[in-house]
């Protein structure tokens, strides 16, 4: 099986332990040369905190192992908002690995693409659509659950 | 005195902790009617994360008291990088008043202006040039300092 999708299926293990939560599901697990050095799943209504997305989670843990410049692929059920996308460039991550797109805040191109701003001292190397339908068909479900 | 200086006062005071302790010295304070529900320094170097920037760990202190969504004018002295200028539309910031500008990260305007996205869900007011001299001056002699 592709390597990408192998850790994006552990990405979505992340995101099934928000939506048992009762929270938006979206998971992320960072890679250092096969090695798993940071999980996260989304906890913002649990911990009451805007701060609580998945990919923080995870950047938080592997800062603890490498230090502020984690290097590392991050994959991601759903494409990053600007803050998370922010502390991916911050981070120095070098490869981005994301699963559903994310029209309404997603900041690697759907409505901004901090990526590609060169200025911001890092550039990421974006893969897209890696499970892509089981992470976005994770999306539908809790959204539709969300309705009377 | 003008109520958005006495606050970047403030800000600068947290800006001067960072300094102690060899940092890039950004400080952060946000207020809530008057009361003031968080206080940040940059201590990323210390800390060893990218995630730790005055404007996160001020939003991080204000969510245990006004949860996830804090509303507040924050102010920083130093124009928010991408992270942290998500982290403040995701916190649905009312007010964000900034000293000195980013010219190589500021995403309020310099680089990118994440403000101006109404797409985020969230807009929020920006002041800028509040003790702008002040905030400037305390960077440009850390960054003298580094020189040899």
């Amino acid at each position: 099986m592709d390597r990408d999708a192998y850790y994006m299926g552990l990405a979505l293990e992340e995101a099934r332990a928000s939506a048992a939560m009762g929270e938006v599901p979206i998971g992320c697990v960072i890679v250092d040369e096969d090695e798993i050095i940071g999980r996260g799943h989304n906890q913002s209504e649990s911990m009451d905190s805007a701060l609580a997305h998945a990919e923080i989670m995870a950047i938080d843990e592997a800062s603890k192992k490498k230090g502020r410049r984690i290097g590392s692929t991050l994959y991601v059920t759903v494409e990053p908002c600007p803050m998370c996308m922010g502390a991916i460039l911050n981070a120095r991550v070098d490869r981005l690995v994301i699963g559903a797109e994310n029209p309404r805040f997603g900041a690697a191109g759907s409505v901004v693409n901090l990526a590609a701003f060169r200025a911001f001292n890092h550039s990421v190397d974006v893969r897209r659509g890696v499970l892509e339908e089981e992470c976005g068909e994770m999306m539908r479900t809790f959204f539709k659950s969300l309705r009377p």
